[in-house]
């Protein structure tokens, strides 16, 4: 490692950029801006619901929940995905759109949503064909009939492939069979299942050919299908429910449990868009292989993902309008001259702990847009075209890291927004009481975020490998023992660019001791080289376990840690792109002064965090790391002055940010 | 820096410890385990309460939890700190010992608890004299009357000498006048204050002479008084309560707001064992410095900084308790070549995840029990004799830096548990609902973490200093601009020691290049001279801003993060001695190991998480730096097979764990 002096820190521009709050708004909401305010309206006139979920029993709370959700259906805002023919919108960009929005208000409201509109609506929609289409589109999107989307098993969270519940194909009858065989099987964190709704698409093993005539009973793994469990508030026969009882947080969204005990369905009740099995009882699908076939049918859903992810982000920026609104004004103790006290956030403890999350914010905002353009794009292609399947993986393992980081900046950045409120921070009026309990389910459900980091290891580990491989969800450990490792690492660009750092570093092996800690290629540089070196590194890795002999298990779960690092490298490139390219293409001087200030702390505290690594894997000086941290303490300082106008181009309702106290409000509204 | 090559990271021993779960449970519970045993008891015997707390409403639950803090209050547990002659146990540490435990269960329960007995009875305990004693402790012990510690400000959070409050001595009548000047001089977040309490300890503004006769006002800041609030259930006249309505969690306690409009209250209502006021309007305090005097009152107060840590440590247990079973349990996906699905805590990533947090736990239990031991004969000793002084600063700095590490510790792992147990962690029946929402506010009351730290970073600064001189308790912008730096820097034992390097490294300057990983003495080396050379680097920067003639707020505010880097350092080597010091005590050879397994692992993944600033201040080179992320994960794969037994040391009652999914729990209790 070289431990040359670096140049000083790049000179302070003396003139800070004034911000245009609805020009950084307008940038911010970008094409689907009348979508979002159609939504802000909604939740400033439903602001109410937030109040009522404190003072409401849990049964009136899940009831005032359904109607705020079947009103705002009436508006167009939650059926957006949806083809207009059926009462939709037409369009998925709008939909994501208005469902982030959301995320700035009552939280059950939104998942109660995402479970009726996104989950179970998506399935019929994406999983059905006409048929279902026409019986039950028109209905759901406009809250007529609730239903279910009942994937989860108790005994099987992640590992969907593994689930335990039955359907088997009754020829005689032309009905399917669904049954329950076991508790571990039972369906559980269902929303919409303990009291609203009529309707489930059951996730179980297809079985076809019952063992009465003799013949072999074929197994063709796990498909969806349409089960109706209530009628007129009544259980259904053959179905059994519970309710999941109180949770930490959503507890206006009714989840329960469900179990089938022979239930029987027509033959059409097999959303049939990627399998059918005829009357006879034959088994029929245009993908042969089950892996496969089971992948595009979740690859489905990863609308999902993508939705989770940007309300995390979006709940996130309502912590930091508190926050930052509130450290704004609070005054603390002396510490100027003057003996006034001085406002917390010219503190400088307080600036490093609000405004790197609230850059990233935008970083995250900036790199779900591109998400969810692309997810727009996928869906509203014609699916029949043969390069749509590198656009979708690329999509899918995108959308899982994306969700993945913004979830879990959601966790971290309430978390830290309240402490910095201090006790305030703990009263619910405040806000965050309903958003820390809320949002922290967010990293594990629609997949959990480590097993969704895996995914997308294994996405850049199978892309270089040159072959279409689909793998159980986890399935590093099939992986590890099925695949010739050194095949990845020969055909990788990763192995190449690593052998050859200059591609990597537009100057030089030694370039990125000098440049320009400002410069955007500089800090780009450094996360393709940490992504690149960490997928390589686990490629070797996995080789060096398997030619050993050793445990595949073993050898995963040695190299598991740095598996997800490397999907998390990846991801954080991704996000760091997507911002450089934004203030790339953005015009207005001030706007794009304003977001190279946030793209620069976002870029330089990231690398600050893992300055360890680039220090042990010889990118990173140790003077220079320093000159990194103060330079993330200057552009703290820097961005300081704009932290309320940041927060304001959020847009959040003044009416669902409440905190009266911690705002200051006034009968005008909070103090500006 | 250096980058030779270090030797291999040592062998790892063939045999791992046995743990006798017993024996090590004895050696956590230490000289305090009866009155351990008795809180787990009436934890048991009051385990309903966990579920009651989900379903009552917050008036029912609020009812309910003073029931059983009565009941508890019966048994003795509750009463150890105070004085026989009054129903206390007199003892101190055991008072403490049985606050930690409390917190395996309800959490309202235990907070009810603090301020009860911890902050008003405190109060009155150590602010009053006998007059006091005679008139409250007999019926505060047994719990007939509840009362408030009303300190906190809605304007005034940490800066507890600038608040607003006001009690004026009306010589004519001999009673002090209590008034609440503004809103912003309400009192706030007091527990007991909503519903319960009778009494209130209120901190005010103490004014002598008032201008009647044209006398001078003398203001002698900061003094505690005794207000009747209630009676029968009524607010009396004056007094007006507001409650603080729904907070994030500990809805079983009743805090409240209080007005004061001039209530008041005889001349023997002040807490005089610091100062007194004389029927004619003198005051006398034994104490001359006023900054002192407050201190001095403030720092009686100490054992609620204790207390709150050790809870934090203790709910941290719960977590991983659940956690740690959960995953020892839990299948999870393929990976082994059998086809079994292999159990979560067989993954490298939650190992990881858990394991150090485990190790962690602890450190800080063992870090814990000497705090508790110092504070136990601080207060046990005569308080006059005059080198009591320097133990008591030197338990405050230790108790508030303990304080900040085990609550933020409890935030991390609960927070880490919860997602460990995905879905299932979000059910409230799995402790993890509560278990957050109630400890989250432990990082912002009794002291704000950062303040805290601030406190422990002004002690060490001025303890080089020689002088005892008391500032407000932020106060560093102050100090910045009074304190005469060089001196600071000239007689600091740092600044020798940071001069001379080879004090700190026993081998010599390059030793710890060469030491092994797992030699505490190279893992305490570390540890200091971390602590050392931050705490000259802040007094250095502070001198350098005062020379430059810089405003000491901006001095400050660019310190900062210094000043509680170099805090957190002091007390995680205070922790890691503890620690140490624990391991070569213990003889039985098989506990022994089972400890130092436990200190290494958190000794190292101490140093790992800072590898940076190690590396960057030339004492780990690159090489060395990634031997020791390798030897954490050496270390989780040794502790993995004891992690059961190590969280079952912890005897949490199986009672109150719950959890029957998670843990699998069948009529006998949990499944072992």
């Amino acid at each position: 490692m070289t431990t040359r002096e670096v140049p000083p820190v790049a000179e302070m521009p003396t003139l800070d950029p004034d911000v245009d709050v609805a020009a950084l708004r307008a940038l911010l909401d970008g094409r689907h801006r009348e979508v979002r305010d159609l939504v802000r309206a909604n939740l400033a006139e439903h602001a109410q619901i937030l109040e009522d979920a404190e003072v409401l029993d849990r049964a009136a709370y899940r009831e005032r929940v359904r109607d705020v959700v079947v009103t705002m259906a009436a508006t167009g805002q939650t059926g957006m995905g949806f083809p207009e023919a059926y009462g939709g919108g037409g369009d998925i960009g709008a939909s994501i759109a208005a469902f982030e929005t959301l995320a700035y208000g009552d939280l059950s409201v939104l998942v109660k949503v995402g479970v009726q509109f996104g989950l179970f609506g998506g399935a019929i929609l994406q999983l059905g064909t006409k048929h279902h289409h026409d019986a039950l589109l028109a209905d759901l999107v406009a809250g007529r009939t609730m239903g279910c989307f009942a994937m989860t098993e108790s005994g099987h969270g992640s590992n969907v492939q593994a689930l335990g519940t039955v359907a088997s194909y009754d020829a005689a009858a032309q009905e399917f069979v669904i049954t329950t065989p076991d508790d571990a099987s039972r369906k559980d964190y269902i929303g919409n299942a303990a009291a609203h709704g009529e309707v489930a698409v059951v996730f179980a093993q297809l079985e076809v050919g019952h063992g009465d005539q003799g013949e072999q009973v074929e197994r063709h793994g796990v498909h969806a299908f349409v089960v109706p469990i209530r009628e007129d508030g009544r259980v259904l026969d053959g179905v059994r429910v519970e309710d999941d009882g109180p949770k930490m947080g959503l507890n206006g969204v009714d989840n329960g449990r469900l179990w089938f005990d022979g239930v029987r369905v027509p033959r059409t009740a097999l959303l049939n868009q990627f399998a059918e099995v005829t009357p006879e009882g034959r088994y029929l699908s245009p993908i042969d292989n089950p892996n496969k076939r089971f992948f595009t049918m979740l690859g489905t859903l990863v609308q999902g993902r993508v939705c989770v992810g940007g309300a995390g982000i979006n709940a996130a920026k309502v912590a930091l309008a508190i926050a930052v609104r509130y450290a704004d004004r609070r005054r603390q103790f002396e510490a100027s001259a003057t003996g006034e006290e001085q406002v917390l956030l010219d503190y400088g403890v307080h600036q490093r702990r609000l405004l790197p999350l609230l850059a990233r914010t935008y970083a995250l905002h900036l790199a779900q847009e591109v998400v969810a353009g692309q997810l727009h794009e996928v869906f509203s292609a014609n699916g029949d075209e043969p390069d749509d399947e590198q656009a979708r993986r690329m999509l899918e393992s995108r959308a899982a890291g994306t969700k993945a980081l913004g979830t879990w900046h959601a966790t971290r950045t309430i978390q830290e927004c309240r402490e910095a409120c201090g006790g305030a921070g703990y009263l619910s009026e405040n806000r965050f009481a309903a958003l820390k309990a809320d949002t922290d389910v967010f990293t594990t459900f629609e997949g959990d975020n480590h097993v969704l980091l895996q995914l997308v290891a294994k996405g850049l580990l199978t892309d270089y490998a040159g072959e279409f491989e689909e793998m159980d969800q986890l399935g590093m450990a099939r992986f590890v023992a099925g695949l010739a490792v050194d095949t990845v690492v020969e055909r990788t660009a990763v192995h190449k660019l690593v052998q050859s750092v200059r591609d990597l570093l537009p100057g030089g092996d030694s370039w990125d001791q000098e440049a320009g800690l400002l410069d955007p290629n500089y800090q780009l540089a450094m996360l393709r080289f940490r992504e690149e070196h960490m997928i390589a590194g686990v490629a070797r890795r996995l080789k060096r376990g398997i030619d050993q002999g050793d445990d595949p298990g073993a050898v995963f779960s040695r190299v598991q840690d740095h598996v997800i690092a490397a999907a998390r490298a990846h991801t954080e490139r991704l996000v760091l792109e997507a911002f450089v390219a934004k203030v790339a293409a953005v015009s207005d001087p001030d706007l794009e002064a304003t977001l190279r200030l946030l793209c620069d702390l976002h870029a330089l505290s990231t690398i600050e965090a893992d300055r360890a690594w680039f220090m042990e894997h010889g990118r990173l000086s140790s003077t220079r790391s320093k000159a990194i941290s103060r330079e993330v303490n200057a552009l703290c300082r820097r961005v300081r002055p704009l932290a309320v106008d940041l927060v304001d181009a959020f847009g959040v309702p003044d009416e669902v940010l409440r905190s009266p106290d911690l705002l200051g409000w006034t009968d005008a509204g909070p103090v500006r």
